[in-house]
């Protein structure tokens, strides 16, 4: 078992974290404890949590996706423990993945103003990345995240096999923040995933591990994202637009799949408004379709994009907010662009061979 | 002017405030202001608001009254502050009573993951008690507060003048919680109340500023009620009952209505299965009964008022936890009772002459 030790709590990463749970759970002596999963972990993960921890726990259900990552779905979560007889000493854990974590950590965050929550992250985005760092929230009005609060979890446990639930293309999805966590911070671990043959679950657990190291960093630096945080925005301007828009379409795109075209995207930015060179950008648009394909855009939606990065909680000033990249591993926050550019990052994307 | 100074922020007192708020204001260079303001102090404060500070600011409006203390009344200021394009560096100022105060710094402590918020109390309820401790949140389901989190404001500013637009049953209501830190806290202090005349917004002022200091020590010794804030519970457990069940009439109770018919009820309890002497109890009901005569509970609302306490957010394991009285001056926290007891001190509160 990995360990890697936050100024706060923990994370557990391995086959053998149930013992760790165990003491945990024995050493807090909850009154009540809740678990929350929605339809697919309710069903896939849970009977493994099941056989590998005996537990009395109320399960709470909601429906999977990020089109239920809302405060109706919120409202749900909060009668559902009431209707348990949640108290303040009592515990949630949110076994899923980062709907489930970020909802479920902003629920039990503001019941009662605040108790007690696991993160138990079931995908492989989840692991790398919204398990840590304290973000919760939920969406609203169609804008990603934009209600929510910074509040630590008791501890995360990873679990690797519950990745072996995953259809390849969440897994894929996942695997977007890896590459991200390269881009801006470690060139050469961006080589290292280079290698990366096909992805499978067991030889992701090193990267998982990797990348949860370059995260704690980051977190650990800036919990708040003043500054050096705001790092691992890079792709998310661009792409939470385009995974909200998408969102409201006949085909959603995952979160990675939209942080992909909003890496791709950004990087163009980063050579054509910066200092990132043509064979650097060529590299990373070449990596990442090689991975994810080229979704379509349509071009009609454009201008809806803009609108859509203007509500960017990142935004200071009405303007458009970026970080991006000086070189590959090497990135720099609070670059803002005009539409213009912007429009024509998306235009270099639909002009790509996918 | 009187100027309190908590670890995180200021709390500023007296008819000279406006020059400190001019130089936050001007120190901290929001991107835009917003006021949040209710149906009555849009009408009454607004103006002294604006007649005393020169400040360009959108005003979001909303209905007045606890019943509109909800997750729909957050959704229209989170809508509002995305409408006038809110973004992390905005600051909100709550201009009103508790539910402004309280609601408005949830939804400014959640939009974005957490904005700055200015506490601008105008209600003796809010000025006493509310604005102070960092306590933020909402009515769910018919249970006060239920969901909500501590988070500070960047200050609280107090303008006694504000007192004078206040009906008087709404002065009376703030004065409950000033009767509380009295009974919990200060035997001196409630012999100096004792001497106060009919409440005049005038009189009230040195008032203000010893219960202020009375909560500052408070919350600060125990900022997340752990322990010694529980003291601040005397009353509540009941008087948020009767308040929650009376909201749902045609006679709704103002909260410190609510908490005054909890602290005789509460006071019976410390009497009965505790300490409090037989004229400590006497003198309470009689100085409780001069100030509020006596509001009619229905005996057939005994039961529901229970089953609205086993909601407490006070309670663990399910018991029903209350802060009693040792003596006048002395509280003791984290005494649980049984419903026939609960019910033994509605039916002596109804028992009085009122």
């Amino acid at each position: 078992m990995n360990i890697i030790e936050l100024q706060d709590y923990k994370i557990l990463l391995g086959e053998d974290i149930w013992t760790e749970l165990a003491y945990l759970l024995e050493q807090r002596q909850y009154s009540r404890v809740l678990l929350l999963v929605d339809e697919n972990t309710g069903r896939d993960c849970l009977p493994l949590f099941r056989a590998n921890i005996n537990l009395t726990a109320h399960v709470i259900e909601i429906p999977a996706g990020e089109q239920h990552k809302n405060i109706k779905t919120c409202q749900g979560i909060w009668q559902a423990m009431m209707d348990y007889e949640t108290d303040r000493r009592s515990l949630l854990i949110n076994l899923g993945g980062g709907v489930v974590g970020d909802m479920g950590g902003f629920c039990a965050a503001t019941f009662k103003r605040g108790i007690d929550f696991i993160q138990f992250p079931t995908t492989l985005l989840a692991q790398v990345d919204a398990s840590i760092g304290g973000k919760l929230g939920i969406d609203f009005n169609g804008i990603k995240n934009s209600v929510g609060l910074f509040s630590n979890p008791e501890a995360v446990f990873i679990y690797p096999p519950f990745l072996d639930t995953l259809p390849y293309r969440e897994l894929r999805s996942g695997f977007a923040e890896i590459i991200k966590h390269a881009l801006i911070l470690d060139e050469k671990y961006w080589q290292t995933i280079q290698k990366a043959d096909r992805l499978s679950p067991h030889g992701l657990t090193h990267l998982i591990q990797s990348s949860l190291h370059i995260k704690q960093h980051v977190v650990e630096e800036d919990p708040f994202e003043k500054n050096l945080r705001k790092v691992l925005n890079f792709g998310h301007t661009i792409g939470h637009a385009v995974e909200s828009y998408a969102l409201q379409t006949d085909t959603p795109l995952l979160h990675g799949e939209a942080i992909a075209v909003g890496m791709i995207c950004e990087a163009w930015l980063s050579h054509k408004t910066f200092v990132l060179k043509q064979s650097e950008l060529k590299a990373i648009t070449d990596f990442i379709l090689k991975i994810y394909g080229k979704p379509q855009l349509n071009p009609k939606s454009f201008e809806q994009l803009i609108a859509l990065m203007r509500q960017d909680k990142k935004n200071e000033d009405a303007k458009i907010n970026f970080t991006l990249l000086k070189s590959i591993g090497n990135a720099i926050v609070n670059q803002t662009c005009g539409a213009d550019s912007i429009l024509d990052s998306l235009a270099y994307y639909q002009g790509l061979e996918g």
